[in-house]
């Protein structure tokens, strides 16, 4: 494979609230997952990302969370259905949808973001409740997520595509998810080091766990984090490193996936 | 006119709190004005009476309003620019415009909610923000409005159909407004008072004031209200008289606007 | 044991959304548990609440939960470390003394909502970090909770007085705690049923377990549930079993405890 | 007079969202005013602000303002009776005294934020409201406000001292009121311009509006703002200039009012 998408996650920043250096980033990816008002973000903000990456011919995607602004989406909330949580993420996708629509921009994808997403990993329920919100709004939507768990798998049994994911500046554990933040160098901040480990990751088409084993999997999307303070030089890095190797950077839509 | 819509503003519960009887209300309009989470509703409820609506062959429609649950939505809130207001309204419509899409329905109309209304009327820059939102999501919506206002002057211009709103329950002010609910005698508690007034608007084609004027307007929705501890009641006794009467009612989709 | 209190979490009325019959069950307890609004309540329900518990020499509580007014304090949330919980209990209960200052009563007694309560049963840091925030705004509250179990504990170390709880309308697992509310027969509706339990349970100064086993503890405060809908009827039917049986119903801070 | 505080509004970050640069601006002001939850803040940032004003001696205020983080009070909201207002505001200035206590400190002040402060300084029943929530909860509150309207006369009918507040860094219009920050030239953006303008407030016990009159008052406190992204830079240079003109800085508190 010569060709990758670089995605981020943007438009987190709620009314007077900044969060992240959008504007940099969108100079920078190819794909963009937008907050939809529940973990950040809100409908100016959507708007305006939407608005940007379209002049930036950027793809975007949803990237649906727990309706939870003080933790960010990164709190575990137990207690909801999967049928209800169902709910939940139509309503950011869709919500997102007609920002797009207004723009005349239109979401490719969909990226479960923060707790929601680990929740789902493990959660067949749960990730079976994202794929119906995604088939019933658009069944050209694509999954973005981390491969080998219930939310690759029910995407396949749902006949939704999977953009498998990794992350440029943060260490896997070896059950193939990236460490927890909080857990000490599990957050890469030296923009060469995730540079080279992005070029890896492409050239092996795996990733490679903190004890060094190495887990094979299709890399279509590249995710650099633009809420780290360094976040835009990594992904400055990142890019840089990939299109010197000869290595197309590309929308999510455009690949072939 | 031998036709009319009966409509109501439901799906205003939220989370553990119930508001109104809506199975009750479902049973007794042809369409829905359904809240979009700012100032009630949430994605379960909207859900819910999207599939609910849909069983009972009703229109459902959008019915945003002021991100202020706390308020409802009855609060005036002065500050933001119309330009804003419209992405707010984008987001409240698309949001349930996935949720109709997600149990095989579709919104038929928009309706703003409460203090956004009252602003609304009178404020030419906001009105046409709301045209917009509903011309860039969908061209057929329908906007459901009291007319003679700024409101429905932009619609025209926007060339977005408009159904004439009036309130069953309600009296008019000499500026063709409902009173505030707080002046005395502003809501009506009696059925049969709120059904003899429906059946003279139906058959007059216009309003009378609190002073007694006439305020002449094609009638082709008819408002009742289920937060009303007697809106069922009221709703029933609406409906029957003018079945009675021999006017046909019916969603505002199948009307001739 | 000649005497006993009887309390209900009330004040969970949020804006234009009402929870229970606070007014009722105002009428028939002794200790109302004020929501503090982060779970439900807001400032206007909470100084009502306050200003009606003083005219009816009604003890009140803190009664702080989770900021989740859409899941109503009952989802688990988890990613906070217990001194950030513990900043926002004191954020709840000064509010609620604040307003208590305000109506000229007291706040006596504090008790965890939903599922900050029963996270905190089996956390140890948790636990401690409640009586952290207890001690440093009123080394005089109570806590109100189920006994052995780490939040007991903590207060016991802290040298907070325990008020020790029963539920007069809920099974109780083998664990010592009430089983989930959505398990078949978790929630006793019947108030003859409710009121021979809560009589017995003050009788024995024990609970009964789901199998039957006993587990003895002071039994100084009955909790009957303004939420459910028969809870009123519930509440006066147990008051009046055990005002029939000569037990004396007194607010917990006029117990020797 | 040969002394001032310098102010400043702080804590307003809210979970993920940093707002300002506290830590620098707590080096060089001597009364904080701290958002209580409402339109900004959270309890741990809260909770950390009056740790960090007690280490620097810096004087704590609450600066309560309307329940709108989108709009971070700066919206004006209309519908809330003055009575339930004046609830808001118990709940919010008591919230902060439980911070202040839970680390030693204390509330020597209070400050109304935004959009409510400028309809308070219309309103006397609003001002009347917040001199009440101030004297039910410590008589020995004092009020940070702009002079001159119905906020201070209303302060000075309950008994509650006033310390006239200037801002360094604004514009005032011919009403005494600082000009709206969208007018262009209403924010002072040059250091030197604002600590002039300090120096001479002090100087001459009075403002100067934009049309040149000079309106006398007591000065008792200069606010420098530290969401303005020169703010920390400002503040110092006002604080330089008192220092060097022999004018002592003080908390609030210390002030002869």
């Amino acid at each position: 494979m010569s060709e990758v998408d670089l995605n981020s996650d943007l438009g987190e920043s709620f009314g007077p609230y900044k969060m992240g250096d959008d504007e940099a980033m969108l100079g920078l990816i190819t794909s963009a997952n937008v907050a939809c008002g529940f973990h950040g973000g809100d409908p100016v903000v959507m708007h305006r990302t939407a608005a940007r990456a379209l002049e930036g011919r950027i793809d975007i995607g949803a990237h649906p969370g727990f309706n939870d602004l003080w933790g960010f989406g990164r709190r575990k909330i137990v207690g909801d259905s999967a049928a209800d949580i169902e709910k939940m993420l139509i309503y950011q996708i869709a919500a997102l949808q007609g920002m797009a629509r207004a723009v005349g921009h239109r979401v490719t994808h969909v990226k479960l973001h923060g707790a929601l997403a680990t929740l789902a990993f493990d959660d067949r329920d749960l990730s079976e409740a994202l794929v119906r919100a995604m088939r019933v709004l658009d069944r050209d939507l694509i999954l973005v997520s981390t491969p080998h768990n219930e939310t690759e798998r029910a995407a396949r049994r749902g006949d939704i595509r999977v953009a498998c994911e990794v992350f440029a500046d943060r260490l896997y554990g070896d059950n193939g998810l990236t460490l927890p933040r909080s857990e000490p160098g599990a957050v890469i901040h030296d923009p060469a080091e995730a540079a080279a480990l992005a070029l890896r990751m492409v050239d092996e088409q795996a990733i490679r766990t903190v004890s060094g084993a190495k887990v094979g999997m299709p890399v279509h999307t590249i995710c650099v984090h633009g809420d780290n303070p360094h976040g835009v030089i990594i992904a400055a890095a990142v890019r840089a490193a990939l299109e010197g190797a000869g290595i197309r950077v590309r929308p999510i839509s455009e690949l072939d996936i």
